[in-house]
């Protein structure tokens, strides 16, 4: 696996590449604002909603990247990740776009609708048990038969390069911005956006935004060297997952401060942008919303982007209908 | 009231000189599309994406036209308008933008989410009783009272001139256009994108969709004049009211048919919508795509644009949490 590979720290010149490479496959996504929720925070924000995007998230732009990266031979025997998530979704797309074969490993327990999603791009699941363990078997299983390419979800210097693109593109839709708010999981965006922005727009800010639930970046963080959860439980279900080496670099590096947040702030700040923006994004997409709100005073009289990561959310599961 | 006055039937002249005067406080509404629910209906849809218009529906168009184009001394009494919906909302918006009264009457059943989004814009709201002839005594006595102009949610020259804006800014923003398909209730809409249409691009089709539980427009269509419900019920409740005497002229010299849907076609066009374009919408605004997906040898090849009417929706009563 490529994490026993030397570490390569990507350059902003691998985010201009990986923009020219993937621009035929992506959405320059929209930027959306609400006057009323810039009331509600005394800033202006700026959402820029990859909601809207190719496959519904963020992830196809570090997917793309990967698979119109790899040369024909390599391309050939196609690529492989262990993802229940958008990743899954999004490699799945870019190799389907690419004509290659594209080999995820989800637990048998994943929803039927993230599989019928998977499958509906041309991925081909491989089914594990929901452990670790059993993951990491059946995963070095096909990688073996296979010979495909892994694709980390987050750390891969090509995937944060893709994931690069978004804060680009930003940067050109809106600017003098002060700060840039992000989600952080495993860090693969706000990585990204710190490779982007500390070469493009070094003066601007950038937070991210972490449900209390799964705290392992604010922790981290502030320790200064990488703490795992040990099994987060959040709303947020894309943000689970624990940073690592590369992603950490980026972290540890650029980011302004990490603001955690509440499960019932998450849900509340996601209906207010469902309510009042008129759009559909997941959990994980409303933390950022949810700590500004929370840090009025950080975000004061500021300009300020907001990324929406995604909106692939399950209807019929929609979190204030238990809340 | 203004339905006793001599019928004015408005030119594109008059969309013209709306389109100047709401322009500084309505949105020019993006158009989405998507390739996947393109690749069901095996036609090209552009979606005008009136839920991200101001007050969240295009009612504000024609609301803010009637306004703003009150003298100052008419102005200065404020306008009146009966409606528990869209309209209440965009009316108290519009009236809000001008600093003048708003007057409200609805029924005091209505939703309290409904009654507060009202009195947020400003709006002052007189209670009836839920029948009409309540709501008549109630409005009688709030003109009286008042002096306030009313401005009808529909059959109101001035409102439809306003609405006739929306295929105006659709017809700039996509060329060649075959055909285009709004929800019909009280018809406001569908008579503003005939006025407009019918001179700007006389060529296009005009459709109007309709859930079969509320069809008295399509059955008005066929029988060749007006035909009024008794007490329509559907999931669709911005399309319950009838035609009346000018937008059935509109609607029976410019549509070219009227389609209409089941409410589980409409539910499923709504999810649908929801979960692919990722935009809240009202289950009103799901009745076109329905009876496109419905009647797909009429749209067939076609590029057709469909009106994204509104996208208030109560986020704690979605249509499948029931069905």
């Amino acid at each position: 696996m490529k994490d026993h590979a030397p570490l390569y720290i990507p350059t902003y010149d691998d985010v201009i590449r990986a923009h020219e490479r993937i621009a035929p496959h992506i959405h320059r996504t929209p930027v959306l604002t609400s006057s009323f929720i810039d009331g509600m925070a005394g800033a202006s924000l700026f959402f820029k909603c990859e909601n809207f995007q190719k496959a519904g998230a963020f992830k196809v732009r570090g997917a793309c990247n990967a698979v119109f990266g790899l040369d024909d031979e390599k391309a050939a025997t196609g690529v492989a990740t262990h993802s229940s998530g958008n990743h899954a979704l999004s490699l799945s797309y870019a190799a389907g776009r690419r004509g290659i074969p594209c080999h995820v490993v989800m637990p048998r327990t994943a929803p039927q609708a993230k599989k019928d999603a998977v499958r509906g791009y041309g991925g081909e699941i491989t089914e594990c048990d929901p452990s670790t363990s059993s993951r990491e078997a059946v995963f070095a299983d096909v990688e073996a038969r296979t010979g495909a390419e892994f694709v980390h979800p987050y750390n891969d210097w090509r995937v944060i390069a893709g994931q690069g693109t978004c804060a680009r593109e930003l940067n050109d839709q809106i600017r003098d911005l002060d700060a840039v708010i992000a989600p952080i999981g495993g860090g693969g965006m706000v990585s990204g956006t710190c490779l982007t922005l500390s070469s493009l727009a070094p003066h601007v800010e950038i937070y991210a935004a972490e449900p209390d639930q799964a705290d392992d970046a604010y922790r981290s963080f502030k320790a200064g060297h990488i703490i795992a959860d040990d099994a987060p439980d959040t709303v947020a279900d894309g943000l689970k997952v624990p940073l690592k080496d590369l992603t950490w670099h980026f972290v540890s590096s650029n980011v302004t401060d990490i603001l955690t947040v509440s499960e019932a702030e998450i849900v509340e700040a996601m209906k207010l942008i469902w309510k009042r923006m008129k759009i559909v994004m997941e959990p994980s997409s409303a933390v950022p919303l949810a700590a500004v709100l929370k840090n009025r005073e950080v975000f004061a009289g500021k300009r300020v982007g907001v990324i929406v990561t995604g909106g692939n959310v399950d209807l019929d599961r929609l979190p204030w209908m238990t809340a």
